[in-house]
């Protein structure tokens, strides 16, 4: 077991290895976008199959409007770019929707947020996976690799198990690591994307409709009704998963940090809604339907990249399914993360809290793992089956985030600034509450109302397509995660209260000195051997003065037996010997150990088990487990301690022994 | 679980309660010939299946061989049933092979003996249950059940659970049970065999030529050669299985024992003579052929009841299938005693000696019952694959129990016989050996020359036998048997050596008296809380002087904390804190707990957990298992002593205390 661990993990940190390396804007984009920035793998795609729906009944202009969708989601997502520069100033050390939903909003809701945040953590592994091994087979259509499309689903469990050990081996989210993928695919998408568009002003062309046209699951045909437009709106809107990641991680840039963090969000923002809206275009021009074998990307390159450019489409496909894994990976970091905050505050096992070898959450990883391993054979590995499932979670996390924001300001407003307050960047003394603010906090105080409705806006706009997002997709799936996340709360609730009890009754708070302890000594044994002896002698020296020899007579002739022995072989040891008619050995002695306690309610029992450990496992078999069943019967019994005085047993001596019987 | 199985076994009863019903001839020939007599419902179709191999390459006089080979078997049989009847007089307490063997040939060919007659019992419930379920299911071809064909191997194994189930209630064999099942299906038997033979001589008439011809599983078509007429002898030699029944059970017959038993035997021999030869007629006259669908019992019945006597053909089956399921009851029996029996001679785990709440070897019931369920789903319940297994170590154990006998007369014939003995009935003291000999022993030893030639007989006739069966079945399934009972006895030599061996480590022989223990007392604490108080208090009691509390320091501010409440707080323990760098909890304490023992190697440590014990089992998994790591990493090491000193939390009040955070 424990070489095993070694080799899957290798060796262990110290405690004082813990490093942080700080990031540039450059090496913070690459390392915290790539979850934002992969989703226009199949943002564009998931919004083609809701329209292929009115397609499919007979509306042949459906794939239009995947530019107007595609805009109006941009908007969204410009409006939570520009809410979360606020958090990332107001929460320098890391604004989480955990922490900023508990600060202002109160425990349930950060809660909430914290149960949100995980479920879509553990969607984005179980996504960004599926999609990536998606990249893969389509690329393989058409060539003698074909065959791997009917393994999508042990592909998505080994490139999880692949990441799930990789963190635990202390992969950090090194900026040298995530450079090269992230820059690569954002380089060869917007080159695809340019490219794309500048061929079709040059010659158009048309994608050949397709045969295996693929619809949103559990969808019927229907004709292009507005609720169909906004299905497509709410598929389109995981888009906007992993935008929050830079405001969790902002300790990690440079000096300055916040301002630093909040120039790479607006970079990210920017990035991700050309590419987004880049790839929608390209859809509307090359009027690509998505199907069942390919995925809307695969297709693009396929179709753009011909002729001597054909190996382009294979960069395409590789920096695609390259940065799906990353996206991945980024959940690996923070789950656990959100897991072992919540664990500190006692809401989750402490297990979480812990870490391992690697200086890890190695419990939070597993766990991770476990999970979206779990939703990828549940959901066959099909992204788009996984979609009405995802971003319900993020958009209940922006939505508290964002409202924690308001309140956040609306106290900041309320606190009375004095008269003159110095903008010299020294600290001020607050007149009302004593404390010392920092200067931030005072220019924060200042725009308190420009801040309310940037944050509010932000709060209004997430909340209505938190609303949408739940009505369209709710028979689709969202019904999981709308019933997950309460029982979530209720658990860490459970778990919360169990902590504090725990506490509570172990608190010497309030102690008065103990009493000394008195207790009455007692050896069950099942006959006179070494062990046995040992045992008593064990007895003598921890009692403080009368030994019980407690025997169970199931057998008349071996009581006879034992009796005889006794004397002259035992000293300073009482031998009780209990009839017991049904041959059971632990009642009998249960009983008069209880007997015991109730005559003598101020000790107590000690029980002195002789046992002896065979060389080998498997000679347990051989060995009646009364005193394990002993042990067990006694474990839940108040003001009974047991002690094992063991007597290890040799390794036998083949041959020699063995022929003393023939 | 406790009331489960009460549920299952019933109430428990007391061991005087064990009593013991004394059979007359006619329950004896109940009790103790179901096994043997039911064999005639699959053995002649065994003889047929190997001869049908011949048919079906074209040798149309084939099937008349079976006619001749019966009586070949039943020859056989009668040696076998004679050379019993001397062993009956010679070990009146029971004379199982081996008894007799052990006795009189030596430990090894006992144990040879034992694990050829395990291996068999085991057989018998397979092959008895699954030609039992082969009558249900014949009787059900043509009617609307016939579909119950496609479960044979489900309807065995609840058939194996039901017996097993009432033997663990303490079904007795007693005669009232039996009678009626045995008489019944010999009755109904014979009277077929009466019915259909005069029925013959008045309307000849042959069975039609089936579509569905089956042949013995493994064989290549082939001429009829000597050889294959040897393996038909061979399959159709387990007719024999449970001859040897009575031969153990002597002591339940009525007084004069041995009498009432070899009388008994004489009966069942006639009988299952009579029956095995009547078949094996009417296969001949009726030119019956083995068939897949349909067993040939089922086939004969069939063509001789119609009409009005239709009915009597559902009473063959139903009493056939009825003394199946009573033949493999009898394997509940006796397998469990055999291995009662290895067991107090302690080449068995001592678990199979101990009686269970019936007073029946619980134990040995269940392996049994495992595993024959084993077989039934390895051989897809089907009589005829089982039987190349069955029939070797009957006959192994019939010719070790023969030779043994040989040795037994011998060495009774060398006993030097006083001049001139009384042959008066009263005991006699034997000259050279001093021993008081009883009259019986006087007799035995007169005719010890005749005894000699009978046993001598028997046990060339079953030697010869063993070798056909072996050499012709081996390739077909009899390998496995002749590497399992090498394998068998093996294992209980090893099983014999560890019991001799512990007993010579915990022997109390040549002891000289133990010294008082010394012992230093350590307790592991990860912080102060009221259960290490309470473990302090405990320790103070059971300790001579000086104790230590060890603390593991993975956080320095923790280790502050406690360091400052430490003084003022706890009185007379002296607290070590242990640096730990990798963050491990459990190796840094047990090198600790290693240094002390190299330091003091004539004194035991006692380590004292402090453990709290949770209202809720899933309560567990919310607090770290340090302590049950430590504890199993401390079980295997000497000189160590492990106390737990539980701390039982209370059940928590919902409400208050959750509300404690918010």
């Amino acid at each position: 077991m424990y070489s095993f661990k070694r080799l899957l993990v290798g060796k262990a940190k110290r405690t004082a290895q813990a490093l942080h390396e700080r990031l540039t804007k450059k090496t913070g984009l690459a390392v915290f976008a790539s979850d934002a920035l992969s989703s226009t793998a199949y943002a564009t795609e998931e919004i083609l199959l809701v329209l292929a729906v009115a397609f499919a009944a007979g509306a042949a202009n459906a794939f239009h409007y995947v530019v107007p969708i595609t805009f109006a989601i941009v908007i969204v997502l410009i409006i939570v770019a520009i809410s979360y520069r606020q958090t990332i100033f107001a929460y320098p050390s890391g604004g989480g929707a955990y922490i900023v939903a508990k600060d202002n909003l109160g425990t349930t809701p950060g809660l909430v947020a914290a149960a949100a945040l995980l479920v879509d953590y553990v969607l984005t592994v179980s996504v960004s996976i599926s999609a990536g091994v998606a990249a893969i087979t389509s690329a393989a259509q058409g060539t003698s690799w074909a065959w791997i499309n009917d393994h999508k689903v042990l592909l998505c469990l080994i490139l999880i198990a692949f990441i799930a050990v990789a963190n635990l081996r202390g992969v950090r989210e090194s900026g040298a690591l995530f450079a090269g993928p992230t820059y690569s695919f954002v380089i060869s998408f917007l080159f695809m994307v340019g490219y794309g568009i500048i061929r079709y002003l040059l010659h158009p062309a048309a994608a050949p409709a397709p045969e295996d046209l693929k619809l949103a699951e559990g969808y019927h045909l229907q004709p292009l009704t507005w609720f169909l437009l906004l299905g497509a709106f709410s598929n389109g809107c995981v888009a906007l998963t992993g935008t929050e990641a830079i405001s969790n991680g902002i300790p990690a840039f440079k000096q300055p940090e916040s301002k630093n963090a909040a120039t790479t969000l607006a970079w990210m923002a920017a990035l991700l809604a050309t590419m987004f809206i880049g790839t929608s275009v390209m859809a509307y021009l090359y009027q690509v339907h998505p199907r069942e074998s390919e995925t809307v990307i695969s297709q693009f390159a396929r179709i753009i990249f011909t002729g001597p450019m054909g190996w382009f489409y294979y960069i395409v496909q590789a920096t695609t399914a390259l940065i799906l894994v990353l996206a991945a990976n980024t959940s690996f970091a923070d789950f656990p993360r959100l897991a072992s905050l919540l664990a500190r505050d006692r809401f989750l096992p402490r297990q979480f809290a812990t870490r391992g070898d690697k200086l890890v959450f190695s419990n939070g990883i597993i766990i991770l793992a476990l999970f979206a391993c779990v939703l990828v054979i549940a959901f066959g590995g099909d992204t788009s089956r996984l979609i009405p499932l995802y971003a319900v979670g993020v958009f209940l996390s922006f939505t508290l985030s964002q409202t924690g924001m308001v309140l956040h300001w609306l106290r900041a407003g309320r606190t009375k600034l004095p008269a003159a307050a110095p903008d010299n960047g020294s600290s001020v003394k607050m007149m009302v509450t004593g404390q010392l603010v920092a200067p931030a906090k005072l220019k924060e105080a200042r725009h308190w109302k420009k801040s309310i409705a940037i944050n509010g806006l932000g709060a209004i706009a997430t909340s209505i397509v938190l609303v949408v997002l739940v009505i369209t997709k709710f028979l689709h799936g969202a019904w999981i995660v709308v019933l997950l996340i309460p029982l979530l709360v209720a658990l860490f609730r459970k778990i919360h209260r169990h902590y504090l009890d725990i506490a509570a009754q172990l608190t010497t708070e309030g102690l008065q000195k103990l009493r000394p302890v008195q207790h009455e000594v007692i050896v069950p044994i099942s006959g006179i051997h070494r062990g046995v002896l040992q045992a008593f002698e064990y007895a003598k020296t921890i009692a403080n003065g009368h030994i019980t020899a407690l025997y169970i007579n199931v057998d008349e002739e071996a009581t006879q037996k034992l009796r005889a022995k006794w004397t002259g072989f035992v000293e300073g040891v009482e031998l009780v010997v209990i009839a017991s008619p049904y041959r059971s050995l632990v009642a009998p002695m249960i009983r008069y150990i209880d007997r015991r306690l109730q005559l003598h309610p101020q000790q107590l029992v000690t029980v002195v088990l002789p046992e002896f450990v065979p060389a080998k496992w498997w000679h347990h078999l051989l060995h009646n487990q009364t005193s394990l069943m002993l042990k067990g019967a006694l474990l839940f019994k108040p003001n009974v301690i047991v002690i094992s005085v063991p007597y290890h047993l040799k390794i036998e001596k083949n041959g020699t022994n063995g022929k003393r019987n023939d």
